[in-house]
């Protein structure tokens, strides 16, 4: 079977970087064809840094890289230095890229990637906030019936807000663009807090990368021990959470996690609930599902399997 | 030690009845003063109808029942037949009561009993919509100081809603209402879905009160029963949630529940959400804790509890 | 023809004041069955000093004056000292109040009043915030249907927002109370900015008042002229406001008046717009008419009227 | 002086249409770059029609037109078929375009352009929602500051709704747009209907159209002759309001206007006051004025000025 093809818009952010080179280490299943930037977890300038450096650390410096959006659609940009540190890739010592960012807009890959592959084979994978893809759905409407599939981390049930008591971050930095593509009627499948919070960095797996024994495992222990180290959501928990990977191991192997169809819908009408995804569990609204709502991962094949991968780069 | 004064405020309700009787099985802990009845799960007329059949059941036709509210503040009342039945009380066979309804409103008698007792002796035990509480904090805030402790049944955090997906039904009915108690500055004390969801009335359960042989027991058991099967709520659960009585169980035993102290605010502003207590359950706030948030339950040893108070009526 | 029983339920204020003064000196068309006091302009205290002190200024130690509602319901007092001055009758000089306030409390008074009075008999006439009245319609929803007419003074249609772009002062305070009472059902007058901006105290009509010559004159002189000076929305008109007085005049005379029929929903779900009477002028909507909405004066007819009549007392 | 550049983004409609023919009329003062087009009064298959129908009445087929958005940001387009007709230009009889669209979309079209030509140097003239304009401000932030000015057609204050009592109908279609445009930090000039209601069409001044007796005085008669009869905002008024020609009367001859610079805000957040534009006309709070709101007009000199350039076509 070809590999899948998939776009990954991203913000990196050290599970950005990880999930990037965990999507990178399996062409034979995932056909990255790029990586569209846009802010989030640290500005534009540095998530497209941050994203070439990545693709250069895994000896990519082929892959296109795109800027996207800088702000969210009428908001104000809030940015999450505290999490990740003022680079967004605190941890490892790593090189300024070499490579050029591409000069069309991310925007404007994607709708064109989507115009010209056969509808129905791209991918997009977003994880971080949804502004560039709510910008390309309204900028070409016709392109939403040629997603194959929109697998995003974010939003939360079970396991609720981590930046309010209501909303996840990569959502509450956009709720507009949010309700755009939860509303837009793509095949939709979300990686939340639910499952994130179950795909912890404990010592012992943050020490199985770094005896990967290569740059990368080193660079990957570097990343994931600055995350565990300084992770404000820890909450007591055994490590912090790898949010942004579950999206390729579920691309990956889907039998490792849970999911349940349900509707979501994004609030954006009040501060205090503010880019909550309001999740019809029960199914007492008579609101049709609309995503693919993962909620659970054997965590354990998880690493083992993102281990194993990152070791082959 | 002399027993703690409580009043009930309720909308029975099958689950309240229950409630009702575990408190009047309990004379020398809790101090009944009074049960108020306010509309909710079934309209006025028929929750101070029903609170006076159980009172006859228990053979404490003496005690004072008022009416108060019969809809919320601002909006328009939403009962729950379809969980309780047409008359709120399905499943038993009682008899219309006798005794009559107190001549004053149930707003005035909780002031008045506030004012007149000794400040810091009396509890108030709302387990349904807040309306009247509400309405005698506006009235008289003088009064808000004098209350020992809110111990109420309402709102969901890891359960979420059920009437909405993100909303509980005794606080969705009125979520003015309950901003009001919320906001009051009270000591407060909340059981949630979260607790009231583990405290399931399994066929077992409902076993062991029909085995009580007594009037009480074998009401118990149809009440219960009734409300066992026709659940709406189950979920897949092995049971129905038995809400109101965990209340009770609290004020017993608190020993058998665990508690945090966090902030909650009420959701008013957007009907996506409308209702939702929003618990600030790690901290990500700097709202202050006002809330005791009761989330779970030694369930097996609440159902023994209940089982053998019952039996003493 | 009988005099029409009014109840004023009032928070002064010197506009308030004026509006006491203008239905005293009125025996034959209103017959003023009490003051109702909620807070508003200034905290309780003080209103309900205020209010007894303009009934002995009038003459009418006998007129009872209840305490109501403090605190609007689920928000905080937010008061107008810098419109009204720290006593909010600041202005004339007013002995200290020697008659009682009455022990019962003011939403109780209503509804026994609306109980026992021959139902369509009794007029509320509310020119604060609709506290008071709410609380009564929420204990005693079977007095709705026995009003007469409710004409208040708030809200705003083309003369917008006083204290926020969107809202006048009255309805801002407590917009779940205005909620309850324009959704209940009663009749329902509105005397908005609209009308009241264009009833100013110029200094002609300031002094009109004083060449009144009697205690009562000399007074309303001081109150309007202290209102003429200080008032913070001249907006660059030629005198200051006066509110409440108009609902008199509307009792007095509604010919003086021009009004609508329209619907009118209170907003109180954003901020942004929170206390806006949302008035469908032209229509727009399917929403039924549930107000008479007056939205033009005869400026001059009703500052002779009020002065002639004050003059009498 | 050179002429100033203007964008004109625009959903055709009969009063865009003889916005557009006016600027157009007008090559020594406006020199319009491009017709953008976007979804509003009717779909965007539409819009872009009936521009390029308008280019070519005026002979101007060389004008190049662009297609853009065709639904607002997260919502679903509401269209104005029963004010503006099947078509969007019911009324005159016009051949179907033979000029073809732009192979690019609009947003780029705007992007490049404040890009290429010298910062400060174009105009942006929306008088349709403003999906377009908040689109290419989110791909490319870095044109906001090289905006000359954006006049546009939309909202009201003293003029109140016309799509609900609240909002107008351009900023309600896409109020996260509007938020977006409102606080992208540009200048920005804004011609609501407080403006436009005063600017209407009287069967005299439908009939200085005709006296023209050109074909695109006829066909302008045709255009605002059914505009007028149909128009469903009339109220009682003796013409239909000229939206957007009075944004190119502003750009003309400003002398003509009146206005205002005051803080508007957009809100997002209720549904019934969605989309309103709420001004601080009085400056009661403390946000900074962002806006020069036009708010009366010299109507017969405009309609002198508007049928003497439509003339020179």
């Amino acid at each position: 079977m070809a590999a899948r093809q998939i776009i990954i818009d991203t913000d990196p952010g050290q599970d950005d970087a990880v999930a990037i080179l965990f999507a990178l280490a399996c062409p034979e299943t995932l056909d990255v064809l790029a990586l569209t930037c846009v802010a989030g977890n640290v500005p534009l300038a540095l998530t497209t840094r941050n994203a070439r450096m990545i693709c250069e650390l895994a000896g990519r410096s082929d892959l296109p890289v795109f800027a996207g959006c800088d702000s969210p659609l009428g908001r104000e940009l809030v940015t999450a230095e505290h999490v990740h540190g003022r680079s967004g890739l605190d941890g490892p010592d790593l090189p300024e890229p070499a490579m050029p960012l591409q000069d069309r807009h991310a925007v404007d890959f994607i709708i064109e990637t989507l115009r010209t592959r056969p509808s129905g084979t791209v991918t997009l994978v977003p994880i971080g906030p949804l502004t560039n893809i709510a910008t390309a759905f309204t900028k070409a409407p016709d392109i939403i019936e040629r997603v194959q599939d929109i697998v995003l981390m974010g939003g939360a049930h079970a396991a609720h807000g981590n930046v309010t008591p209501a909303a996840e971050f990569n959502i509450h930095v956009d709720p507009a663009a949010a309700a755009c593509v939860f509303g837009a009627g793509a095949p939709l499948t979300v990686l939340p807090l639910d499952v994130t919070h179950k795909a912890l960095v404990t010592p012992a797996r943050n020490a199985a990368f770094r005896a990967i024994g290569t740059r990368v495992g080193d660079a990957v222990g570097a990343l994931t021990g600055f995350y565990e180290r300084y992770h404000p959501e820890r909450h007591g928990a055994d490590g912090a959470p790898l949010h942004d990977p579950c999206t390729i191991g579920w691309l990956l192997q889907p039998d490792l996690f849970s999911a349940r169809r349900v509707n979501v819908e994004i609030e954006t009408g009040s501060e205090l609930t503010m880019g909550m995804t309001v999740v019809d569990w029960w199914g007492v609204t008579d609101r049709p599902a609309n995503t693919t709502f993962v909620h659970d991962i054997n965590a354990q094949a998880f690493f083992d399997l993102l281990t194993e991968r990152l070791a082959r780069l």
